[in-house]
């Protein structure tokens, strides 16, 4: 075991020794890799929803775990659009982000360069090897994966897939992709500070605050997502019954699904958002016992505040600075919110369900993070400043773009 | 003392509404506050090194922190144009690093925005005080600070001149700078997850690992400081012990000095080398019993190595990921080596003591990290990168610019 994470912090500099085009030759290799096996990985796939079932009956797993876990032609397809969309995109690693003389001849750059070794820790659903894998070698990361125990045989099946597609790219390092698999090895892990660079756990509330308190490797990601839309005053009747509801109900196990919301005491629709909102299966509750629970359910905190200021500070006190939107017609207000807020993602008439990787055009995601501090190297001015995302919008939700019926544009402008 | 911690937390949405003009009236009125208390100012350090001359001679401290102790019109001079040098730059909070249109009327921004409220803790320099506070008022956050018993006087009198300067300035949140005074209010301040957002330990190994362990809030900085030079084969004979002994010698108790020397085992003026360093008083190691030593004193461990590779394994093994240079006339070599070093500051032959804000063009520095996890919100390629700091130079030494003998540019290219 102590060998394998040898070998993976040696692969760091032969991998990071390797041109963009190799490494787009390895995901090219993978993305075949996974339509030519896709008998092979359906097939480990059924024997793992064959295991669940069982569980599922014995009340071990959810309905939601299970359904996560089930792929078909249709998702392979998907993992392998994803893959050739993150071929496209251009690998930010060695981009010199600025340039600087010091003196004739004494030239000082800030370029980007990869993380080193990242362990990733993820539950049910067996795509995630695939994104990361996809990630971390477009960036020249080494990755050490742990999947989740349901989801073991698909794992090995992709794992295996990825394996013999890097085995036939010259030079390429197999020690840079890892697949470990018990709990023990997972403990071990976290003990590894001197090899590891970063842990990244994706799973559940207690998967996290397992892992943040028991290593001593930065952990990225975020415990609970407690997301927050505040209903201003002037906020459309029609446009706000629509993004509540995506927000609540498109996903409401989803990290970034919405939690509390917060109305104006002068906003007139009131009771009959309140009302549309029971009609469509949301569980309200008026004056919880704490705006810290994270429901991940189609259950939502109503509090109703007397000013934008107050819905601010409601915010920035409870929140876990994940993702919170204004709605509002009132773009002095929108402002003010998009400043004031303390989270990663702020969001101004749109769904809170736009933080996303994919939505954000970043071609996948290993995780959303919460973290602030972001200096390496001597700390000036940029090393005390984090940075946000902010979407202006007018009134998109999520649903319409898992549906189809929209489509991203992603352009720079 | 729980009041002050909420305070400080409410104080960063006042601070950040106020104009970047607003801040710089703070910062200009801080430059005046200390040049007409001046006196005062001192006054007060002569107070502390009465005392400290009492401990120095008990030696209950060393003479280089009584040296650092001491302030007089010349130190306070430097410290006021620091203050003007700050004000000068952009402040990097609020800008816009990209925008993405992800459909009509649907615009994602990434935008700077401060960290919050910052503790942090230092040791003996009194200048600290105002460096830090310039930076945190220049970039929206809050600020709790904790200076050394030895200048406790001479903190408070700088604290109090910062207070009654900004006090006159409309608006300006007083709660924003904070100074806090005993042990118990630092063990006090490393519970307060809940409102502070990141801790800067400025000083001694002991303090920062204190500190790390101590704490579940983000920590910044480095516990040590292990630089290296690597002497490849072609590096020219007068310019590398220029180089040497500028690293080692020009402030040996600095993290960015170097520690460890690398030969290449053909580089034909070795001996001379060695020679010349003995002369100057440096004290040489070679095989020492581990390469994980910060001597931070005018001791340098010695290692023959066999080729380039070697070197760098040997950096990114036993390194701190600091500041490690190659000094070399091979292009190729410098190259290689300034990608796969794993460090925060990899130069090629210039002096490793370069590592530093003001040397960077930063205005002033809260500390040098060696950190590696930059992300926030949704983690895509980019959250996959951190960055380092690459200088390419023509054999320039620090000590040079320490005597005023060559001036920085700092002009953007």
């Amino acid at each position: 075991m102590l060998e394998m994470f040898k070998k993976a912090k040696e692969a760091k500099t032969k991998l990071k020794e390797l041109s963009e085009m190799k490494k787009d030759e390895a995901l090219m290799n993978i993305a075949f890799g996974i339509q030519n096996n896709a008998k092979k990985i359906i097939d480990a796939n059924n024997q793992d929803l064959k295991n669940a079932k069982k569980l599922l009956e014995e009340g071990e797993i959810t309905k939601a775990i299970y359904d996560r876990l089930k792929l078909d032609e249709r998702k392979l397809a998907i993992m392998i659009k994803g893959i050739h969309d993150i071929i496209r995109l251009k690998s930010p690693t060695d981009k010199v982000e600025w340039r600087r003389e010091l003196d004739s001849d004494l030239i000082l750059e800030k370029i980007s360069s990869p993380i080193g070794v990242i362990g990733v820790i993820f539950e049910a659903r067996p795509d995630v090897i695939v994104q990361i894998t996809s990630l971390t070698i477009k960036t020249s990361n080494v990755v050490i994966l742990k999947g989740g125990r349901e989801a073991q045989n698909t794992n090995k099946a992709f794992f295996d897939t990825i394996i013999s597609s890097i085995k036939n790219v010259e030079g390429f390092p197999l020690e840079a992709v890892n697949l470990i698999h018990t709990r023990e090895d997972v403990a071990n892990m976290l003990k590894m500070n001197e090899y590891i660079d970063l842990i990244i756990p994706r799973g559940s509330n207690s998967l996290v605050k397992y892992i943040q308190e028991n290593t001593k490797i930065p952990v990225l990601g975020h415990a609970s997502g407690i997301c927050h839309i505040f209903v201003d005053e002037s906020a459309k009747k029609d446009e706000v019954k629509n993004i509540v509801l995506d927000s609540k109900a498109q996903y409401p196990s989803a990290c970034n699904s919405v939690e509390t919301l917060l109305i104006h005491k002068n906003y007139p629709h009131k009771d009959d958002l309140i009302q549309f909102l029971k009609e469509n299966g949301i569980e309200i509750v008026e004056n919880p016992k704490n705006y810290e629970t994270e429901y991940s359910d189609k259950i939502l905190s109503v509090k109703i505040v007397d000013s934008l200021e107050d819905a601010i500070n409601h915010i920035n006190k409870y929140g876990s600075n994940h993702t919170d939107a204004i709605l509002t017609e009132n773009k002095k207000n929108a402002e003010e919110f998009l400043s004031s807020v303390d989270s990663a993602n702020v969001f101004h008439n749109v769904s809170t369900r736009f933080s996303d990787g994919f939505r954000y055009g970043f071609g996948a995601e290993v995780g959303i993070s919460t973290n602030k501090t972001l200096a390496r190297g001597p700390v000036g001015m940029d090393g005390l400043c984090t940075y946000k995302y902010i979407i202006r919008g007018k009134n998109q939700i999520v649903a319409d773009y898992v549906s189809g019926q929209k489509k991203f544009t992603h352009k720079n402008i």
